[in-house]
């Protein structure tokens, strides 16, 4: 019950971690999947790992694993080391860092549990080739075919990233485990959102991840003459998705779950020019929500509704799934953990969905998988500003360390 | 009364002009000032406006003209030659061309007229490097300390271009004229907008050129984490922009002349990925309308409502405004003259304004100036089937005639 991180070295860890990658005049970090910064930071956690004492490994997938203990199935904790473009600190980083500060931590109290323990740091999180990279490989589901044709936003080749970082994409699918030689998953990870902060509460029991739909709908109208064309006789293509975005949005908030959430983060209207009525207008859009009926609910009512607004203004409307994820809940066995750790610590917690995506919800295919969450100041996540207090952090760090033991001993 | 154009010699004229530049697979005539195709179409039409026994001369802007007869301030007609990316055979071609068809036909009919008359070809009407630039330069209108940083979308600049083909574009503005030298002006173009095609009236007679502003709203949120920042939260640009475009859309409608236009051509959002909210969406807007007053009433209105729907969604509004021209007023008596040759050709007539923006309303501030519309089939413009028929032509080339002869001989 003594047993505690050591926040000082965690800290250190935490501050020496954000310095690969980081960047001038405070626009945060940059750390993308097989980078040179992102490959750096790897042999400096590589190193970390052997000085705590684990045995490390790195898969075919580019997952990088630290191990305590032999024998059984291992309790698995971890997160990623990769960043979006200009981000913060802690996302991803924290969980690998505290889950290597718990091992380390067992290992010098040499505290002997029944389980083996591993830390992983799951590659290309962030998705910068595809989402949840590494975690997708690990457990299976990894498209091999689709690996020649994976490329970042910018066009890079994953093929090419991954060959400059030393590792054979086309390798990729081998990463896959065996799930017997799992036991559990759980993951710490800010809450990228602004509930515990808010609140005051400093654990989060993640009680599952959201599904996401993501689509791009394309009104289409007429490129006619935006001078000698009468108002009336207008199909302009951007007007259809404004109106329609603006419906949706609505009817996400009223019809949804309470906690059912949609963006738009992309729109472009061809030919794109000022004199010219928007012929055609691509809108990005994406629901999450952690109830899978609900999801597929608002899903179809939402391209319903795309139909009728665009009937209405004379538009046609074409839609083109891009991705689908399903809600993955959490394991109750897991979620029990958190809650005695908590109890253990006298730490107020609070269950709650996590409306980001997660490595765990790929582990929650093949083994009880859970996640918690520390508050982010004012919500803030990917951006050089994303934080939290280092008082809050311990709280986490120590809430997962006897989270482990638990699952590890029983 | 009995003289007239030749139809076929016309019809030839734009049938071998849109060769020049004309794009495989009925993908329109692209022919670009300054570019190749255009100074081959210019070598072209000075060769028959010789043939016409016109005389001929290319100013430093630019702009060709043929005159026919010497003396006195002349009466001036004509158009461009240059087109849009994928462009018709008509726009600007048939106002140059039948002016040197009406020049032509009154030389062979050895009809006298008191004054001259000259037809021109305004360079760059289309404005790749800036908007109505030959006859901008023409009536002094031209910044000089402007012209070495006028550029194309592509970056391509306009001294780069003008000196391909063979100017210096330091010195286009030397082309400006002495004003006294010009007695009228008046241009024949397509409609480019529905109203005569659908009500078939063979002649429109353009009582003023709309004032367009153009300008690009800011609308300024926070980039918030679109799976984790409850809905209520969000400060989303894009959803701002939407909801003004369809409020200013239908505040123009009802509170404009009823022939207010208003158009939303492109709107960028950032950062623009799909996950998270929109912080920034730069929306561009034109306003077009004939009444000055109710132009500026409308530009005043739009950017008030902008700031109000800004506040109601907790965002900040910045606007630039991008260009400003102010409505053109026909001359009466070019007007007058359009009429009184629809009468003399028993041609039913409509006055309307251009909602598009034409050479002529730079030469409306120096001389009396006017225009006349032919039918546009289907209101098509700007585009490979952007067409008119042959005779609708005909009857607008012969009411060009006689307006020039009206008009010079008076």
């Amino acid at each position: 019950m003594k047993i505690a991180i050591s926040l000082p070295r965690l800290k250190s860890h935490v501050e020496a971690l954000a310095q690969f990658g980081k960047n001038p005049d405070g626009r945060g970090i940059t750390r993308s999947c097989w980078g040179t910064a992102h490959e750096e930071a790897r042999g400096w956690l590589l190193g970390k790992m052997t000085d705590a004492g684990l045995e490390t490994r790195v898969d075919q997938a580019g997952n990088t694993f630290g191990r305590l203990g032999s024998g059984g199935p291992a309790v698995m904790t971890g997160s990623h080391i990769d960043t979006v473009p200009e981000g913060g600190p802690l996302d991803g980083a924290l969980g690998v860092l505290a889950g290597l500060e718990c091992l380390q931590t067992i290992n010098e109290a040499r505290q002997s549990t029944r389980l083996p323990l591993t830390v992983a740091a799951w590659s290309d999180e962030e998705g910068r080739y595809g989402s949840l990279f590494g975690s997708r490989a690990f457990t299976g589901k990894l498209d091999a075919a689709a690996i020649p044709h994976m490329a970042a936003a910018d066009g890079e080749r994953l093929v090419d990233a991954m060959a400059r970082a030393g590792f054979n994409a086309l390798e990729a699918p081998g990463a896959r485990c065996d799930p017997k030689a799992i036991a559990a998953y759980v993951e710490l990870h800010i809450e990228q959102g602004p509930h515990l902060d808010k609140e005051g509460i400093p654990i989060g029991v993640v009680e599952g991840i959201v599904g996401i739909r993501r689509y791009r709908l394309a009104f289409i109208g007429e490129p006619d003459h935006a001078g000698t064309t009468p108002m009336a006789w207008r199909k302009d293509a951007f007007l259809g998705a404004a109106e329609y975005a603006l419906k949706a949005r609505e009817h996400v908030v009223k019809k949804g779950s309470g906690k059912s959430v949609t963006n738009f983060g992309r729109i472009e209207l061809q030919p794109g020019v000022s004199n010219i009525v928007p012929a055609r207008a691509l809108l990005l859009q994406e629901i999450r929500e952690l109830d899978g009926k609900i999801l597929g609910r608002l899903d179809r009512e939402c391209l319903a509704l795309a139909r009728t607004v665009a009937r209405g203004r004379k538009l046609r409307v074409a839609v083109e799934p891009l991705s689908r994820t399903e809600p993955a809940r959490c394991a109750p066995r897991v979620m029990d953990a958190v809650v005695a750790a908590c109890d253990t610590l006298r730490l107020k917690h609070k269950r709650m969905p996590s409306g980001a995506g997660h490595d765990a919800q790929n582990l929650a295919t093949i083994t009880p998988a859970g996640m918690l969450f520390i508050p982010s100041k004012g919500g803030r996540s990917h951006r050089p500003d994303e934080m939290s207090d280092w008082k809050a952090i311990e709280r986490g760090a120590n809430t997962l360390l006897h989270t482990l033991l638990r699952l590890a001993s029983s």
